[in-house]
């Protein structure tokens, strides 16, 4: 078959074996597939990858190892996180497997991922997806699921001021996330264009000039960069709750003294659950404006090069189309 | 009267002015008041603070200029923060007058402090101190009350693991302060004697170096030094809990990564009320190996050298014996 390799280098194999479902895993032909920040990421050294990148995708299960056949021959998708699933585990035991430190992750960390043609996953890791949901919507439960991560971890009520920091994808998903609680949502950001999709959630906008001198329950930094620590940290109200969810070089100097004098709390937010984001997928929402392009798999090295041109949005890869 | 002074230097004046207490405040004849890290930092300039410093006392009411009048003659400890107390400031109707946007902070900002003969506090920020109190362990109320503020910010269980990182004075007091709660307690520093200390509640002690590689529930960083945070949050659960009470030099360079990644919540904390603490003092807990010295008012430099020497414990300053 054929796949992206990342071994040192990113490269284009087209004899990869197609790989074997172990038991209890289904073997799931790609039908479109995402190209994420962790995976530029990857391509830099990060989580000390090889092999297969690649964790966000919407595919078809052609095989199962194992006597559950339900999902045999439906579309799906998958969450990453392949945990140990034991009862002795205190993260399994709690519906916790994203963080059940014998865990593998799809195309992040000692298992391949799906920028291929075919991919495996444990059956249990597979949703069902409602017939509604398009292709390229579905291809975004897994960074839609990351947004709606946020509302595990914290509970938000219409009187809760939040403000987004960051208008890339990841904000724009958590833009809408959110705004399924009723909260009032600002969103800053530096792409007036980006704000203008904010704006379609119903969302207060300004760009990062404008931003006015105020402080709001509750903030998600989302930027991606260092400086958007500071800058949320500035915006959040004393109690207040920071909720990080940029991953950004290790070792910026950062101020942590107004997060002790002012009582902030702060959560690091990642993966999440996919049911959130397959319901919210069907209610019909178009998140197609946060597409930036869809590519054939023959060009998948140019799709990786336009996933990391500055401000690009959601890359798609299509592996129907492959000869 | 007597009172230390700080105006871009640290001296002593024998001839301010003994302070008139506005209305609704209490005048406070110092018998005790103890030297805190924040008082060394502001002779380095924190807070941009002028004028007498010293925020720990515990003292006798002289003077009421207000009809309620029941704490005359009472020994007194005082909340150190004098908040607007309007019933639509946002802090203030949730009885989280030390987040006041108004606030003045005795001895740290825009209110003249304790370490001089006298002192004035709005009579609604005093508590009268139970008889069974010895003067130099009511001395020690308000650092005991922020490390209560942790109990009212988060709850601690006896089976959660909690791991405090520093065994200076306020991390010795977060000892006390979180025995309480049945909760197991493990205590991490550099210094024997002061470990010691640490195990009379019942802690496990390790000196860093011994430090085993475990995670814990519940971390409390408390160090007081840049390095502690990236220590801290290593040994922190994925999902679990780190209590930042340490106040470093900004700007330090430090890893956020791990807390997005593991999902870890941190939360600052800082000054706490005084109910609690007094609550556990009036149990007759022996507090005394944290006191390291008590000096007569006419040695208060002295004292304040003695409580900038590394390591040193609370050193108090005694008014009563004042000339």
């Amino acid at each position: 078959m054929k796949a992206l390799i990342f071994d040192g280098r990113l490269h284009v194999s087209r004899k990869e074996p197609i790989p074997v479902p172990g038991k209890g895993e289904a073997l799931i032909k790609i039908l479109l597939a995402g190209i994420c920040n962790t995976d530029i990421e990857i391509t830099r050294g990060y989580m000390g990858f090889s092999g297969i990148p690649g964790h966000e995708f919407v595919g078809l299960v052609e095989e199962i190892n194992g006597d559950d056949q339900r999902l045999m021959g439906k579309r799906v998708v998958g969450e990453i996180n392949c945990a140990c699933g034991r009862n002795d585990c205190a993260y399994c035991c709690r519906g916790l497997g994203r963080h059940c430190p014998e865990r593998t992750t799809l195309g992040i960390y000692q298992r391949n991922g799906c920028l291929a043609e075919y991919t495996t996953l444990p059956v249990e890791n597979l949703l069902e997806v409602p017939e509604s949901i398009p292709d390229p919507m579905a291809a975004l439960t897994e960074p839609l699921a990351a947004a709606f991560e946020i509302l595990e971890q914290i509970s938000l009520s219409p009187d809760d001021e939040v403000l987004i920091v960051g208008d890339g994808k990841l904000g724009l998903l958590i833009n809408h996330a959110l705004s399924t609680t009723g909260a009032r949502i600002t969103h800053v950001g530096k792409h007036a264009g980006k704000l203008a999709i904010a704006r379609t959630t119903g969302a207060q906008t300004f760009l990062l000039n404008d931003m006015p001198d105020k402080q709001y329950d509750i903030v998600v930094e989302v930027t991606g960069n260092a400086d958007g620590f500071g800058f949320s940290v500035a915006h959040t109200k004393p109690r207040g709750t920071l909720i990080l969810k940029s991953t950004i070089a290790a070792n910026q100097p950062v101020d942590l003294n107004p997060v002790v004098v002012n009582e902030l709390t702060l959560i690091g937010s990642r993966c999440g659950l996919f049911q959130p984001a397959l319901r919210y997928l069907n209610t019909g929402v178009d998140l197609s404006p946060l597409i930036e392009a869809v590519y054939p798999a023959e060009h998948i090295l140019k799709a990786f090069d336009r996933a990391e041109t500055k401000g690009a949005m959601k890359v798609l890869v299509d592996f129907q189309t492959d000869s």
